[in-house]
This record gives structure tokens, C-alpha cells and sequence, in this order.
């Protein structure tokens, strides 16, 4: 692997969730991944969010006005579509993200469907485009960053508009005063700074949605959009680190290991554990997850013997979706659910 | 520039403040830049602060009994020792930074001097040491991290022992339940899940005392160490990004570039702006710091004309310390305080 200075510009700025973060139920802010498309925009003192398009009524609703309505909260998992992107041969450039692209927040805010409600989608509308204060170039095109959701998804779904993150004010790096929150989608859905909803009567041809977020074999394919997320198993790795490698250093004799898991299709049905490198494959002890779309934690007891492990975890959810052993390579680099590994030194 | 894997992994788990937080005078939590040496972590439920060593009576104190006591808040600038350490040539090994590794913090406590004269520092003592939670092998050595200060530093400086960060609780990646904050000094002095205190009757031989954190030309040299901010002056990149390259876009006319600067030795004296590359230099506008140890905003008014561009700043201090153009090699890759290039097309 060579990681190039365009590449670490963006792992300088953007951040994973460090793996010993999988210990609690809902990541504190600052350890929750955080992908900045552009820049952290200023949000100008007079701002309203504004919901328009394809219906009966313009609203224009300040914070305040957004506060006043009944408010819902939801733990909720977020991913990066392109989590575990680093680990992909031949080399994906973009984000290099190697298996930390994740974290789970307890969103506070509005329902989305109510407001549409509200607003009256009008006959022929299709789908919803959700439009972001932050701006930049991306493949050569300058844009606002601007995503769509299918009309019965952002009406039938769990789509929410959240001003709170962890019972306290959103921060400005998640989208500070207003993002979309749409659990069990990657994160490239749940649009942040947001300041426009749009209601349209065809589909939306922006960047982010036709090129971006796509499943493409070959660049000459149209591809597949990126929906939701992919069944995962993380564990915190076990033992003291070294510093530079990372490489773990436990105590031989009975070793707890935990973690979470999660999907964005159906509730996970098992995790497994392997401590011979994937040959055998153990159940781990997996608890409910504390909402819907809440990673679940799990537990296993390895009986570690000295010498040189690679421990491996993987989920699979009720739906018969599971991990693969190895990725599938595609252009964007994304969806990359292989199942983690994590190399131990028993002493 | 090629960045391995072990590289790639620090980066992922450690992060910069993306530049245009330079915004805030105080950064928001999730946004200061982190460097966890090992991992954070876990804090025993009857965690108690211990302070003995060479001292008339030992002290073993909760939070409660911190909290008790005289509360004291300080705005103050942080850096890592290793922030510009990608830019060095040839390339220096570890968590590669490029300019991001600094933010501002307002941190809540108490200071240090009055808790070692209330434990009475015996005839003899010439250093105190700061032991953490986190624990990890670093150059081949299984250690918590460790770090000491001069009885000097410690006794008269602004050292304080914080339990907030930003009028809230101490997050967990910035040293929760307590840490040490040495204004003025690199991060790597302020010790973060701090357990004990020790006052020394010899210098502390510890790994990063007399290893790690030391300026040495060639890997055979016992090097000095690495104490104080040296100046730097950093702008919120102008305009909009390119995703992927990072690159700015600035629309022709007068364009309004700010940052910040800080020096851990002397207030800021002065701060210039180049759009030549470093040809010629203007003075900026500079603000009074709005702490004795936090940052300066300066602004500086940019007639941007239509091309390609390297904006370019510095920062001198009082005291006469300045930023070179080009950074000294050194072994650990520390202390690059280069001027911050920025390239810009007009349009």
C-alpha cells in the first residue's frame, strides 16, 4: 500500500472511530467517523431550512420552529459507504478508510415524514432532494453537496431532522443546526448543514447520486446506488497496542472479547468469532440492540495460547445477508464489509 | 510522499482540526486535533488521583474532591510535537500529520502548584512525573505513558489539572476523568487519563522522557528535548475545495483570508501574508489573544486576481522566534513549523 498526500490530506481531516470506541452504546462526540465532503461551512445568522418543489405549500421553518414540534430521538448506527475502501486491490483513491469509518449517535430532532405531510407532495412527485450549505468541486463539477431519496422512503422510513447529537446541540462537523438522519443507510444519505428539501417530479441527475455512490465493476458501467448498509461485526481489539503497528499483546488464559454488530437491512442474527484465521468459527453471545437501528453488542470468551493470532469476527442479519471473507472490488471503493482482522501476539 | 499501512492506520484513529475550524476562538469538541498514543482507556469505577513520591505527605484524591476545590479556566492552544512531520523529506515514520494538529481548548480545573505545596515537596526533588491509564509498547518497551516536568515548570508555571474541556465534562479522547494541561507547551506534556503524580529526587529515564520527543539530527545523538510551542501562523484555506485534491477556488476581487497564530514562548508580535509564494510579504491585522496561551486571529484582505496562486503566512513571536521557510530535518520529525503554503486558483 503507498497512500498518496491527496489521500492523507483527507485522512487528516476526516476521522475514524478508534476500534477500543466499540466499548460504548452510544459514541461520544468526537470518537463518531466523521466524512466532510467539502468544508465545515459557515451557516449564515438568518438561517431557515426551506421545503419546496412538486407540493401544495412552501414551508420555511426556523430552528426554533423545528423545536416546536414533537421531537423524537433515535439510536442510531452511521457508516461510511466507503468503509474499508484502504483495503481494496488494485488501490481505490479517495478517503482511505481502513475498517473505522462507523459510529452510533443518539440523533434528537423531527420526523421528516410530517413535515412532507405538511407541505403537501403533490400527483407525480417521485423523489425528495436534500440539499447541503456546504460546497466544492468533485469530479471536475462544482456543486452544492446534494443527495435524493425516493418519495416512499423518505415518507414510509424512519427519516428524521436532527438538531441534536447526544442530548446536547449538534456540533458543526455533523451538520450543525439541521442534518437528515436516514437510519440504516450510509452515511452519504443523511445530508448535513442542510438548508433545502425538494420535492421532485423526476429523478435528481446531481454528482453525488448518478456518478458517486454508485457500485460500478468497470467505469463505463452505470452501476448500482449505494442504499443501505451492509451487515458488519467490529471487535474492540484485545490487549495493550504497539504504537506504531497497532499489532495487539495479550495474556495467555481466558481473554474477553467484545464488540458490535450491525445492518442496515434486518436485525443481526449471529456473530461469529474465529481464532485460527477463519478456519473455525465460534457464536458469540449476542445482546438486543438498543433501538432499531442500533449496532448490537456481543461478547465472547477466547481461550488464549501463546504465539501469533489473527482473530476474526463476522455478523449476519435475520434478512440472510452476511460478510464475505474477501471484498468485492469495485470503482468507488465502497460497501467493503469483509470481515475484520485483527492480529494478536499472546505472550 | 508514500504512507504505509502503520501510517495509514494512525491517521485514521488520529486527527487533524480541518483548517477551516480556525474559525472558532475556541475549537468545538470533535474538531481539536487528538493523538492517543495507545488506546483510550478504560477508567476503573473507584479511580482516584494519586500524588506521592519525594513529598511530606501522599495524596489520594477523587474527582469530588478536585471539584471542591478553587476552579480555575484557561483558553489555550495545543499542538502536537509532530504536526508537519508528512511534510519532511526525507520521510519521517509515524502519525503523519501535515499542518492540521492543533485546536483550542477552554479547559476547566485546578492548577497543579497549590495540590504539590499541599503535599509538601521534600529538600531534593528536581522533577515531577505524570503517569496515565494507557498502556502500549512503543519503540519495543511496554509502558504507560509517562511524561515528566522540571520542579521548576511545575511549581511556577500555568500547569492545571483538567475535568472540563469546553464548559463540559472531559470527553474520554481528551483524557477523561482528568488530564494535565501545560499552556505553552507541546501536547505531549500534557498527559491525558491521568492516575498518579510523583515527584522525582532524579530525572525520569522513561522511554518518552529520553527517547521519544527529543530533537536529534542523526539517530546516535541524545538530542534536546522538545518543550515549547515554537510560532505558527495558520489561514483558513480561502474559497471552496476540491474534494479530492484539497485544492482552493477563489472568485477574482477582494477576497478576506484569516487565521490563527500562537507561540508557546512569547505573544505573538506580528503575522504576514504572501501571494507570491514568499516574494514579497503584508502585514496582517492581528487581535489581541484572547488568553494568555490561546491563539491570535489575525485577517488579512487578499486583491485575488485571475491564476493560479501559493498563499503563503508566518508568525514571529515577541520574543523573536519566527517560522522558517523550509523545516529542519530531524529524526523524530518534530517541530516543523514551516510556513503553511495554500494553493489557490483565482477565477
Amino acid at each position: 500500500m503507498g497512500i498518496s498526500l491527496d489521500e492523507l490530506q483527507l485522512a487528516a481531516r476526516n476521522h475514524g472511530m478508534p476500534l477500543e470506541a466499540l466499548r460504548y452504546d452510544v459514541t461520544p462526540v468526537g470518537l463518531h467517523y466523521l466524512l466532510i465532503h467539502f468544508d465545515v461551512p459557515e451557516v449564515p445568522p438568518d438561517w431557515r431550512l426551506r421545503l419546496g418543489g412538486h407540493v401544495e405549500r412552501e414551508l420555511e421553518l426556523s430552528l426554533d420552529d423545528l423545536r416546536a414540534r414533537p421531537a423524537v430521538r433515535r439510536i442510531v448506527t452511521m457508516e461510511c459507504a466507503g468503509n474499508g475502501r484502504a483495503q481494496f486491490e488494485p488501490h481505490v483513491v479517495s478517503q482511505p478508510w481502513l475498517a473505522e469509518a462507523v459510529g452510533t449517535g443518539e440523533w434528537g430532532g423531527v420526523e421528516l415524514a410530517p413535515l412532507l405531510e405538511e407541505a403537501g407532495v403533490r400527483e407525480g412527485a417521485v423523489e425528495v432532494l436534500f440539499g447541503a450549505l456546504d460546497r466544492g468541486i468533485d469530479g471536475g463539477v462544482e456543486q452544492a453537496y446534494e443527495r435524493a431519496l425516493s418519495l416512499g422512503e423518505a415518507l414510509a422510513g424512519d427519516a428524521m431532522l436532527a438538531y441534536e447529537l447526544n442530548g446536547a446541540p449538534l456540533p458543526p462537523q455533523h451538520g450543525a443546526p439541521l442534518r437528515l438522519v436516514v437510519p440504516g443507510w450510509y452515511g452519504m444519505t443523511s445530508v448535513k448543514w442542510l438548508e433545502r428539501i425538494t420535492v421532485l417530479d423526476r429523478p435528481f441527475d446531481g454528482y453525488q447520486q448518478v456518478h458517486a455512490y454508485r457500485f460500478r465493476r468497470s467505469e463505463d458501467e452505470e452501476g448500482e446506488p449505494i442504499t443501505r448498509i451492509h451487515p458488519r461485526a467490529l471487535m474492540v481489539p484485545p490487549g495493550v497496542p504497539d504504537f506504531m503497528t497497532r499489532r495487539r499483546f495479550v495474556e495467555a488464559g481466558p481473554c474477553r472479547v467484545e464488540g458490535r454488530a450491525w445492518s442496515g437491512f434486518a436485525p443481526v442474527a449471529a456473530v461469529e468469532v474465529s481464532s485460527d484465521g477463519g478456519d473455525t468459527w465460534s457464536d458469540a453471545d449476542l445482546e438486543p440492540a438498543p433501538d432499531r437501528w442500533a449496532w448490537s453488542h456481543w461478547t465472547w470468551t477466547w481461550q488464549a495460547e501463546p504465539g501469533d493470532h489473527d482473530l476474526l469476527c463476522r455478523a449476519r442479519d435475520t434478512a440472510g445477508n452476511h460478510q464475505p471473507l474477501e471484498p468485492e472490488w469495485n470503482v468507488g471503493g465502497y460497501v467493503n464489509n469483509s470481515v475484520q482482522r485483527v492480529a494478536v501476539t499472546v505472550r
